[in-house]
Order: C-alpha cells, then sequence, then structure tokens
C-alpha cells in the first residue's frame, strides 16, 4: 500500500459523456422563487450557538391542532406533566377562546395546582376584544401566565383572508396589544404576567414591515428591564432556503426598539425540512427563544423537533437545559399522548438511529467502543465518562438511555464487525479475527438465502449449528492425561464415529498436540495454526471457550476453524479440534478404526 | 379597528420574571463541539440554486444496507426502474464485492437489458485489488458504467480503524485509484466508463488534508474535459450545523486541482436533522451533484431525502428534472420494496403535509383557493395553470397528483372554514358565511364530545341530523301557490304537527314570505333575515339548496338557520323555513292547530 504511484498515461477505457438530465413534465413554471431581504453584511454564518436558548413547547397547542385524534385532557394532562419534568419552563397550553376544550384544560391545570411556581403557561389568541376576554379568563388563578397575540401581516394573508392594508394591520396589532393589557388589568392582576406578539406569517412579510409593526406593539406594551415583550417570529410554512430566514433575524434583531428588553423568539415549521436549521440559524443570528414541539408535532410537516435541537447542543457539548436521559420512555408517553409513531429515521430518538446494518461500520463502531474502553482504562474513569468519540454515533446512546446491545444488527448486508460484535456483547465470545470472516461467510449464505435481518439469537443458532453441534464424523466420549515432569503429553481418548467407539491415543508436547497425534494415528492428518482459549464468566467454576484453526488434509488441503466450549479447559480445547474436522468431513466418512 | 391607540401609562399587572431553565443531568461535558474551517470570505450565503444539480440515486446501496429487511432482488428491480421512471441518470446499484447477492443484482441488470442507453449504473467498493477486480468484473457488459472508490481519511478511523499516517490514507487512495483503472482496462474496455472517489468521512477530515488526498487522486486519473471524475464529499455522520459543511465546501471547491474537470458531489445524512439544508448549502457553496435516497432512507438517521430536495427546487420555480406528478405511486412503490412507511410528517410525501386542522388555517386555504379560481378565470386558464400562490400550502397538491378533498380535515380543533370548504368540495353545499359559524359550533359540540377527527361523511350526517332531518314539530305535506299578475302569493300548506296535519293558508309577495305568514296564523312568528338558494348540479332537473337566516319569537328571540334541499326551488326554500322552525323548537310543542 506505500508503493509510489506517479502520474500515468492515459487509460485507454471509453470515456463517458455527462449524463443529460431530462426536464420533468411537471409545470414549475407556475412557483415564483422566494425573494429575502438582501442583508450583505450579515454576520451569523461565522457564529455558532453557545448556550441553550430558551425553550417553548408548544406540543399542547400548535402539536396538538394537527393531530388526527387531538388529545384527550387525561393525555394532555400527561404530556405536560413529561414536560415539566423535563425541564421546559415555558409550556403553550392551548387556544382557549377557539375551543371550550381547550379553556376547560387550562383552567383544570391552574385548579389542580398541576403547574410549578417556575412554569409560565402561555395561551394563544386572535386579536380580537372578546376573544381577548375570554383567554385572560382562562388564565385567571394562574402564578405565571402569557397572553400570545397574533395578527396577519403577510401580504397574502390581508389581501385574501382579512381585506386589510398595511396600516390596518398595524393598527390592529397595536389595539390588541392594548386590548390584552386592558383584560389582564381586569382579569389578572395577581398574576405575574407575560405577553408575546407574533406578526403572522413573518418569513412572507416585508422585513421591513414587520419591524415596523413590531415597534408599534412596543410602543403599546412599553417594555422596559422588569418587562419583557417577547416577540415571536413564525416561518409558519417554510417558503425558502434556512439562510433567508436567519437574514431576516439578523435583521430584525438589528432594527427593533428596546432591544434589551425584547425577547426575539423563533418559532419554525418543516416544509422545505430545514426547520432545524432555520432555528439554529436563528440562533446565530441573534434570537433568544425557540418553540417547537417533540419529536417534531404540528401543522403539516409539524414544528421543528425540540428533541432534535436539544441534542444538537447537546453533541457540542452544550447543556440544553433539558433532560433527555431516558428519551425512549420520553418517546413512549408522546406516542401514547398524540397517537402518532415516532419514525424510525428521526434524529436521536427513531428506532434505527443507533443501529448500524453495514459491515465496515459495524467494524468502526466495535473498534471505536474498544478504544472508548481502553481510554477509560487510561484515565481511570468509567466508559461513560470518558469523552465521547466513536465512529457513526455522534452521540453514546447510553446518554439518552438507549443500549449498546441495539447499536449493531446484522442482515445479509453485513460483516464481521457487526457479528463479532454481538457474539461478545450477547454471548461473550471473543472470536479470533480470521474466524470472524469465515463466520461472516457462514452468516451470508444463512441470510442471503432465508433474507432478512439476523436476530442475535439467530446468529448463536447459526454458530452453534456450524461450530458446537457437530459430532460426525468425531464425538469425544472422555479421556485421560498424562503429563510427564519434562513436559511430554500422553493421551487416550475414547471416540465415536458413526456408532462404533474407540481408544485412540497419541503424544505430544501438551493436550492439543497429543490429540492430533492420535487423530493421525487413525488416518485424520491436520495441523494447529492457530489456538485461543478464554473463560467465558469469571470465578474458579468458569466456563471456556477454545479456537483452533486447522489445515486439514484430506485429498487436498482445507483450512478450518473449530470451536469448542466446556467447562473443562482441555475437553474445550479438544472439542475445537474434533469440531473444525467435523466441519470439514462434512461427508461423513469412517475413521479408520 | 381603526382607532389611533397611543402611548398609555404602564399597565399595572405584576411583571413576569425571566424564566430560568435548570441544569439536565445530562454528561455534556464529555462532548467536544466540532471545529470548522475558517472561511471568512465565504461566498455561499448570497447565493441561492438555479438549476438542478446532478442526481444520484443511491436507494440501491446507501438506502439498501440499512434496512430491517434488504431488499429481495425482484424489489431491488422494481426500484430500480421508479428510479429510471422518474429521470435518474446515475443510479448506485450495490457493492458486489461485499455482497454475493449485490454483484448478482448488477449481473441481472446488465444481463436483461434493464438499463436505458443514457443511464449509469454505478457500483461501491473499498480499495483493495482483489475487491476491485471484483468490482470490474460486476460492470462487464454494461454500457455505462461507473466505479466508486472510498478509503478512510478522517483521523479518527484511521487511528482506531485502520492504524494509518495520514500519508499512507492518501496513498491508498491513489493506489485505489491505479487499481481501478487497471481493472477498467482489463475488463471494460467497452464500458463508458466513470470514475467517483469519497474520502470518507470528509466533514470528519480536516478540509486541506482532504484536498490534498483528492489532488492526488486526481493525480492519477488525470481528468479533462472529456474525463471528468467525481469527487465526492460524504458529512457520512452529520457532525455539525449545515453551515459548516458549504464553507467546507466552497473551500473544496476554491482549492482543488483541475476544476472544470471534476464533478463536486455532495453526499449528507441526517444526524442533525439537517442534511436537506447542508446540501442545499453545498449546491450554493459550489457543487455539482448530490447523493441521496428516495425519502430518505439510508444508514441511521437516513441519507437526504431527494424528494425533498427536488421539490425545494420546484417550489422555487425551477425544474427538479424529476418526475414527482405522481408522488404517491412512488411512495406506495418505495414503501413495498424497503418494507418501510413513509412518516406522515415528511416533507412533501408525508400523509398529513397537504392537511390543515385547525380553523384558522383552513379559513385561509380556502379563500386562498377561491382567489387563485378568480384569478384562473380572469386570466382564462385552468386553475392548475395559474401561478401558485396559496396560504399554508408552498406547493399546489395537484401537481404532486395529490387532491384538494384530502387538504382540509376536520378535528374538534377546526373552525368554520375547513367545514365549509368540505361541504362544497364534497357536498356541493355553499354555505353563507354566518350560517358557517353556526355549523361550526354544531360540529364543535360532537367533536368536543366524540372526539377525534370529523371525516367528511360524520359532517354531512351532523349536517344532515341537524338541518334537514327534523320533522318536529313541522313536517311540510304539500302545498298550493297562486300568485297573481301584481306579485300577490297566496299558499295553502299542508303541514303536519305531532301526527296531527292541518292546512294552513298565508300571503306575501313570494312563496316564503307567504309561508312565513301562513306560519304566524297558527302562532310560530317569525322573520327572514337573509336568504340563499343554489343549484347543487347542472342542468334542468337540478337540485336546489335553499338557506334562510330566521329570528324566531318563542318568548324571547332567537336566531337560527334552516336548510331545505329539493328538487323544486319552492319546497327547498319552505324546507328550509321548516328547518329554522324546527332547530328553534327542540321541545317539542304543539303548533296552534
Amino acid at each position: 500500500m506505500t508503493t509510489e504511484i506517479r502520474s500515468t498515461p492515459k487509460p485507454r477505457t471509453k470515456p463517458q459523456p455527462r449524463p443529460v438530465q431530462q426536464p420533468s413534465p411537471m409545470p414549475f413554471q407556475r412557483y415564483q422563487p422566494f425573494q429575502p431581504i438582501v442583508l450583505s453584511d450579515r454576520t451569523w454564518p461565522a457564529k455558532s450557538v453557545t448556550k441553550a436558548p430558551r425553550w417553548l413547547s408548544t406540543d399542547l397547542r400548535d402539536g396538538n391542532q394537527a393531530l388526527i385524534d387531538p388529545m384527550t385532557p387525561g393525555r394532555k394532562r400527561k404530556l405536560f406533566d413529561l414536560l415539566v419534568q423535563m425541564g421546559y419552563k415555558e409550556i403553550e397550553v392551548g387556544f382557549p377562546s377557539a375551543s371550550q376544550t381547550d379553556f376547560d384544560f387550562v383552567r383544570s391545570l391552574i385548579e389542580s395546582d398541576a403547574i410549578p411556581d417556575d412554569v409560565t403557561i402561555s395561551v394563544l389568541t386572535q386579536a380580537r376584544p372578546d376573544l381577548i376576554d375570554r383567554t385572560a379568563q382562562s388564565l385567571i388563578g394562574a402564578k405565571r401566565g402569557t397572553i400570545h397575540l397574533y395578527n396577519a401581516v403577510a401580504e397574502l394573508f390581508r389581501r385574501v383572508v382579512f381585506h386589510m392594508d398595511e396600516q390596518e394591520c398595524k393598527q390592529l396589532a397595536k389595539n390588541g396589544t392594548r386590548w390584552v393589557i386592558d383584560a389582564a388589568e381586569k382579569y389578572l392582576r395577581d398574576v405575574e404576567f407575560g405577553y408575546e406578539y407574533s406578526p403572522e406569517i413573518f418569513t412572507q412579510t416585508p422585513t421591513e414591515f414587520a419591524v415596523e409593526v413590531c415597534n408599534g406593539v412596543i410602543d403599546v406594551w412599553q417594555p422596559d428591564a422588569d418587562r419583557e415583550i417577547i416577540l415571536n417570529l413564525p416561518a409558519t410554512v417554510e417558503m425558502s432556503t434556512p439562510n433567508t430566514y436567519a437574514d431576516q433575524i439578523e435583521y430584525f434583531c438589528r432594527n427593533i426598539d428596546s432591544r434589551d428588553s425584547v425577547c426575539v423568539s423563533l418559532h419554525t415549521h418543516n416544509d422545505r425540512g430545514t426547520a432545524v436549521a432555520a432555528t439554529e440559524f436563528g440562533l446565530m443570528a441573534g434570537a433568544d427563544r425557540v418553540e417547537g414541539c417533540l419529536f417534531g408535532h404540528g401543522e403539516r410537516t409539524g414544528n421543528v423537533d425540540l428533541v432534535t435541537l436539544g441534542m444538537n447542543l447537546y453533541t457540542q457539548g452544550i447543556d440544553p437545559k433539558i433532560d433527555f436521559s431516558r428519551l425512549d420512555e420520553v418517546r413512549r408517553t408522546v406516542e401514547y399522548c398524540t397517537g402518532m409513531p415516532v419514525p424510525a429515521r428521526q434524529p436521536y430518538s427513531g428506532d434505527l438511529v443507533y443501529t448500524a446494518f453495514s459491515g465496515s461500520h459495524q467494524d468502526a463502531i466495535k473498534k471505536g467502543l474498544e478504544d472508548l474502553e481502553t481510554k477509560a482504562e487510561r484515565e481511570r474513569v468509567g466508559i461513560h465518562e470518558v469523552a465521547w468519540q466513536a465512529p457513526y454515533l455522534p452521540v453514546d446512546p447510553h446518554d439518552v438511555g438507549r443500549t449498546y446491545e441495539a447499536v449493531i444488527r446484522v442482515n445479509s448486508q453485513s460483516g464481521k464487525g457487526g457479528m463479532a460484535y454481538l457474539m461478545k456483547a450477547d454471548h461473550s465470545l471473543v472470536l479470533p479475527r480470521r474466524l470472524q470472516m469465515e463466520f461472516s461467510r457462514v452468516v451470508q449464505q444463512h441470510s442471503d438465502s432465508e433474507g432478512g435481518e439476523v436476530t442475535s439469537e439467530q446468529l448463536w443458532q447459526i454458530f452453534s449449528d456450524e461450530y458446537l453441534n457437530r459430532t460426525e464424523p468425531l464425538k469425544g466420549k472422555g479421556f485421560t492425561l498424562e503429563t510427564t515432569e519434562d513436559g511430554r503429553a500422553t493421551i487416550k481418548a475414547r471416540i465415536s464415529s458413526h456408532g462404533v467407539e474407540k481408544v485412540i491415543t497419541g503424544e505430544g508436547n501438551g493436550p492439543v498436540s497429543a490429540f492430533v497425534d492420535a487423530l493421525g494415528n487413525v488416518g485424520v492428518r491436520l495441523r494447529v495454526l492457530d489456538y485461543n482459549e478464554h473463560a467465558l464468566t469469571a470465578g474458579g467454576d468458569a466456563t471456556a471457550a477454545a479456537y483452533v484453526e486447522c489445515e486439514i488434509e484430506n485429498g487436498d488441503i482445507e483450512v478450518h476453524w473449530g470451536v469448542g466450549i466446556d467447562p473443562d479447559i482441555t475437553t474445550a480445547s479438544l472439542k475445537a479440534v474434533m469440531s473444525a474436522v467435523n466441519r470439514h468431513r462434512r461427508e461423513a466418512y469412517a475413521v479408520a478404526m
């Protein structure tokens, strides 16, 4: 591999013309490209996220409204308790003016004392005095509560849905804010009261105008150091590549009034599959807060996935301030509450995301884990304390409550690494490398013909059938071994072959060589190339596994591994030799007896 | 709403302390932040993608190797045919040196003439002479074939898995390239032959070193205008925010030799949920080609989703050069072949992504579609030809073979817009706006108590029970109507009430007012506030629907809508009046008879 290759004459294969892709039959001309704001002095691409944002979970509002089966009050409560337990401090719990169910749920949270003192619930409302009044009433008695007001400022919505011009929209936002203040004064004097405003849909609104509306709202709310305003900037529909959202956010952060008293909040959806990126870039662009749902529930393609965002921080050494250490449990609870499964490839939480099927991936993971073990021993720390770095696994599955056993799964595409890993992890057998290669061919024959994944149990069955359970032509029936002071060993072994028993004898410098000699005396000629033995378990009554690689003559010469397992280490090694012979002599024949 | 609100004294609610998020119990300190290459003069954030890249589908290789049940040859062939039909011109079909199944599949494609002349199949191999030899043999007889070679250049892999230093890695890449050239000359002189090289894992390798290795490979391959080399830059594991991948790609494109003869290719995985963004930014940074899988199959979290990427281009008015017009069919085929479902929220293809449950979303979509209809009529084009712009729908579902019927689904969170839409789309009823509001309360009561989604059929049942099927206290049994020359109408109507039949008479300026007069004569006092009628179907035997809004006196005054459907327009309107009366008089009482 280290031979120097120099430039050589051009090869004589035919050149390959570049591929020509054909026009699609779809009417793409109907669509217009998104027109982003121009921000040539953007700074966000050189930044990175260095701390957790403030999180708001809208699982009970945006998430719930997009379920085929909206949650019953009981399931909502279960999810609320989960969110609290995970560490979310801001939770949007419903749209009480739009649904009696939501109103009743908010009341039940407050009246049953379900909300810890440091958790803020928030409720959404449209900008109409009667709706705001009803919304405020839903919060009576809460320790901390936020009203979240929105109105449409995007051109399409103004024109087609609401028939309003820009100034009417801006005025409605200001009026709505005033109505919220009034309703809060009327009903919520005892509540630690917060206010959130969303210019809907922020991304489809000229950013200058969104800033103008929000500055109007600020003018009414009058934020200061003790009285923040949350300005939430929804990408309710994802319309463009996520860099354009970041540009909009950076522009907004630069131009909004009273920046120090404003909490700039991101609210992204995943229509183009880039909500996570848009949110991360929004934070790099200066935002403070993120709204989303666990596992990305929400209208259509869903809100941004709070689990992915949090775990993305985690893998960079940043505390997400949310507890994902029992992610499977979180997942089961959310699946129960929402009635929707978490997809198998969902980052961090899906069934298959810590699983490697490919042989080369499995091999690399196995070596990576061994390297971490060595490092942990050297540093005298536990395997789960050592700095994480492993091929193909951006996070230690253990940190989110998954186990290594699930990491490696074997199918017909898998190689020896995965099988070796499973044989070690589940059956304590440390297969020598060349035996791994031999066994992987055996497994591949099996899975190519049977198809499908090979479970750890099936792997053990294939291994047993191939290496441990063969009894023809040779089966051991006991032996006596005499070893002299000078190290010569004499064996008398009782073997059976096709029902005929015989005692064979031989000599060597140990039991294996003596047994090989004895076999040679009855016409079974072999040579041991490699030999390995290890205990399967700790303690005095340990079972041993022995592996021998034998060159066997029978006409031509073949090389086979044999494996023996026995409480007695000598018996294990003799069994291993017989296993190799039996694997070779598939066609039953009589030993010369 | 247009009243001017000015700044006012600060309100007197309690200020809300900012939330304090607690540290998580997870050992985040084990992880190190990704160290990106510094590219302060990056240009990609100001760019956008303006044409489709070259696509390679690796569904049959990277996608297949990560399935719980790898595809049978029959399913692989079905998927191959689908990819060809959709327009993919480069298809990676297997790893023939690693699996006999893969080798046989490549042979069967070639030998059964399954590959159109303008489609290139490619096969993956590690850098070992015997494996490369076997790989080349798999391609014998193909018209166009590409060998895709990879070796590990990332530090972690070199150190832990392969025990190689940087120069050994580089030499192996060059040697591998030479071996590929040699094997191709030996076996593939009749094949239009291409070469692809991947420095694995590109993103975890210092970018300068990745460029150095690739320049070494270029030196061996000697690309020119007729002899390109594909340099594929895998984010086999996604390790950081996607801007860092873009920086790496821009750096690579600037520094690679023979740039004009190099096809820079992207290969991303979705471990952080940002593979789509990383790929789009990679294209903005200068790359030419994209590798991925339909619906994002592939190891762990999957490869980037080719459907999302293509449709993201489409919504910006760019021809993806791939046919997604029958996306549901594509989806069904892929689900059959892979045995894995496409998640409900998968962008563009999931079950729920064109569905709006929220009332305000539904209302906006309905108005948006009506606006498009008007626009289409004005421009004298079909509704599916007019430039697309609709609230909450980044793409016309019709363009990908979905229908509008599935767009709007109703649950307890839904408002009048969705119901009105379904009543119109599925039952041809154009409900007046105030009737929509009334009906939505009826539906909400139903879905709040029953829970779950309300299907279009259920909606019809609720509507019928509420408006059409009531027969107490009033049921019409026929009428005679006389209209004089001066427009005065006299009605004699036979009605039954709780089994008692009576003929009532009245006069007015039309049948409705005459009937109202007749009802007044028997003690049922009402006033018609609004009236609407339309044909349900075209033609002379059209059925009509009539809607009346009535103010009804019965102690206090209440307003109710009534609806009547009948082939005779007069009967329909009288039925509507009786419907309103019957809805009001829930407590059955006797009409004065």
